[in-house]
């Protein structure tokens, strides 16, 4: 009987626990502190891939980089820094990704097309690429097994904690990390999540779970409303543990992305608390996810939960910005934590006490039923506080 | 040779400057604490009259009477009560308005259909019906010519100033005020803004100046993306002063509803600076408008002109969400205050060191030009601060 593994040693356990072939190296190369900045994770068969990315014009040179790199459905490797995202810095940022790229490729021995880019930080300052220059020398020699988590931890900027994820599936396993935790609003995309499997599904497959996953949950959470321009999800497969059934890795995939997108609400910049909006009873799923957005984003109702304020009046009132909709407010019932505090009329001082007592807790629950139709949605944000307002007036300074 | 108006008499000088025929009453009537909480403006003769309101569809119930009252473009009083926006307050809340116009219209001794309602504050609260009843009893004695001042102080919320300007056209006097300072984006309307004329125009003219003055001013601000149950603008014209030209007419109106929108956007919930954005290069108006809403309601651009961070990054990320446009970010300009900081790249450090500096300012002017077409708009807004969120953590407790 082989010996039980070691629980003191978490990288071990860790490396049990992560898909077969994928090594990384997570370091400091100086962008702007200290801390880990620049991360590289490698897998030693090229992998089948797909990417969403973000809807925002003003893009990203990372973004449109990835988009051209993806297009085959195969990377075999994955390079991030922090700290910078390389936006708004004209030709030279573009040809600064490349580069990245070309460096990283020649570093591992694989093909250029295959190194998949990601930046995030501060848009609009030259990325330091002297600086990452000097950081890929060496990095064959630096790649490890089993610390994905190093990766996760190197990806991030104002999040105060990596988000990851391990789950098997069947012999696979899948490892998931995201980072995010201001201007998220993403559409069609995510801040930036990865995905590792060793895991044998094609391609094709594989960008439909990941579009299933990622419109049902990080589409789903918005920290502020501001859509990043560097929004990116991208899955690697690489293979080595062979098939698994598709439906349950896509499950499986999107309920790790779940999981991660209420991290990254709950990790909020500021935040003290998770929002989690109902809506049913919409004439369809579109109207449904607006409605429940335009409740999760009014900074009145952010600021009324940040406060503990029962003022559900505000979701009133957000509800009502959906102005194309035939809405009788006689019929619509709003809710907090499962308790009726408006049903075509207000109902009076009692669910105003329950309500100010349920808004201590970490975790604030809305249900709206707009009484128009079948179609629900659920989305996922947080509240604002000054805090908010603190972090990002002093960003860059 | 007629002695001048006494200066220390600001009363008399105001009498002077207020339409004929308009008198008014503003009083403390109980509703919430006992500042000015209820008034009423009375024409001694049946007005024209125009009128827009919010699209939103959980409108409050004065919203629904004034748009009956509104139909046949004749108004003589206008009845106004603070601290409760008898919203979402079921069928007994609409039957509140209706008996508050015929009460009014009993005292005066004039129709009920030509009183025009409005209410402001919190919503889902039951009107204190009772209270509002007893205020009304005696108005007929207690209205007094030249006391609009008074009325723009009984009408505001958590404004911290009113909002009043005073014109002559010809022999016509026009007087506009407003209150509005947060739940701040009005859409086809505006928060609650009047306008009291003696001169002579006919109620479609009216209607038409009063659109064309609201599409430029109270649709061009917003203070924080939430557009209220209870917008509404409207203006009385009760001819006394006989005929004015149409078109100066409508000059005025539009150049003082632009003056009271920008004084709504300083006055902002916690706001200490004025934000104006311009956008130019659109391909048509509307994409301008959208866009530089965008802008103005980021709340990371917001929080960043609060901290004079020069993070001019995020007008990019803020642009960049017109997810439809054909953008080319490599042609577009952002600019502070005339000086540009992006010209389709960074800009380098030195313009950086002069935004520090412009955004110590009282008022930020951002400017965007899209390459994309010939179109422009400009709308209004304010910073965002951490006492904004006290504010709204905070608004019914």
């Amino acid at each position: 009987m082989p010996p039980l593994p070691d629980q003191s040693a978490p990288l071990d356990v860790a490396r049990l626990m992560e898909p077969k072939g994928f090594s990384s190296v997570a370091k400091n190369v100086g962008i702007k502190d200290a801390t880990l900045d620049f991360t590289v994770v490698f897998s030693e068969v090229p992998s089948a891939a797909a990417a969403v990315f973000t809807r925002n014009t003003f893009c990203g040179h990372p973004v449109t980089v990835g988009r051209e790199h993806i297009r085959d459905g195969q990377l075999q490797a994955v390079v991030v820094n922090s700290k910078n995202a390389n936006v708004a810095t004209g030709p030279a940022g573009l040809e600064a990704t490349r580069e990245i790229c070309r460096l990283v490729a020649g570093a591992l021995a694989i093909r250029s097309a295959d190194v998949f880019p990601c930046s995030t930080g501060v848009i609009g300052r030259p990325l330091p690429l002297d600086r990452i220059r000097a950081g890929i020398e060496g990095i064959r020699g630096e790649l490890r097994p089993g610390e994905l988590g190093r990766f996760a931890t190197a990806i991030l900027t104002t999040d105060t904690r990596p988000k990851l994820r391990r789950v098997p599936i069947g012999d696979a396993v899948l490892v998931g990390c995201c980072k995010g935790s201001g201007m998220i609003e993403p559409d069609m995309a995510t801040m930036l999540a990865f995905f590792f499997t060793d895991a044998r599904i094609e391609a094709r497959a594989l960008d439909h779970a990941l579009r299933t996953a990622v419109d049902r949950s990080f589409n789903m959470v918005s920290v502020d409303s501001d859509t990043s321009t560097s929004d990116t999800a991208v899955i690697l497969a690489n293979g080595l543990a062979g098939d698994v059934p598709v439906d349950a890795f896509t499950a499986a995939l999107t309920a790790m992305a779940e999981e991660l997108a209420q991290e990254v609400a709950r990790d909020g910049e500021g935040a003290t608390k998770l929002l989690e909006v109902s809506v049913s009873g919409a004439p369809d799923v579109s109207v449904a996810r607006r409605v429940a957005k335009q409740v999760v984003n009014s900074p009145l109702v952010k600021s009324a939960i940040w406060g503990g304020d029962p003022n559900w009046g505000r979701v009133a009132m957000a509800i009502g910005k959906a102005f194309d909709l035939p809405l009788n407010p006689d019929r619509v019932v709003i809710r907090f934590g499962g308790v009726a505090v408006y049903a075509g009329r207000d109902l009076g001082p009692e669910p105003l006490e329950a309500l100010r007592t349920y808004l201590q807790g970490d975790t604030v629950a809305i249900g709206v039923d707009l009484a128009l139709g079948q179609a629900h949605a659920r989305v996922w944000g947080c509240d604002l506080s000054p805090e908010y307002v603190r972090l990002n007036g002093e960003y860059t300074t």
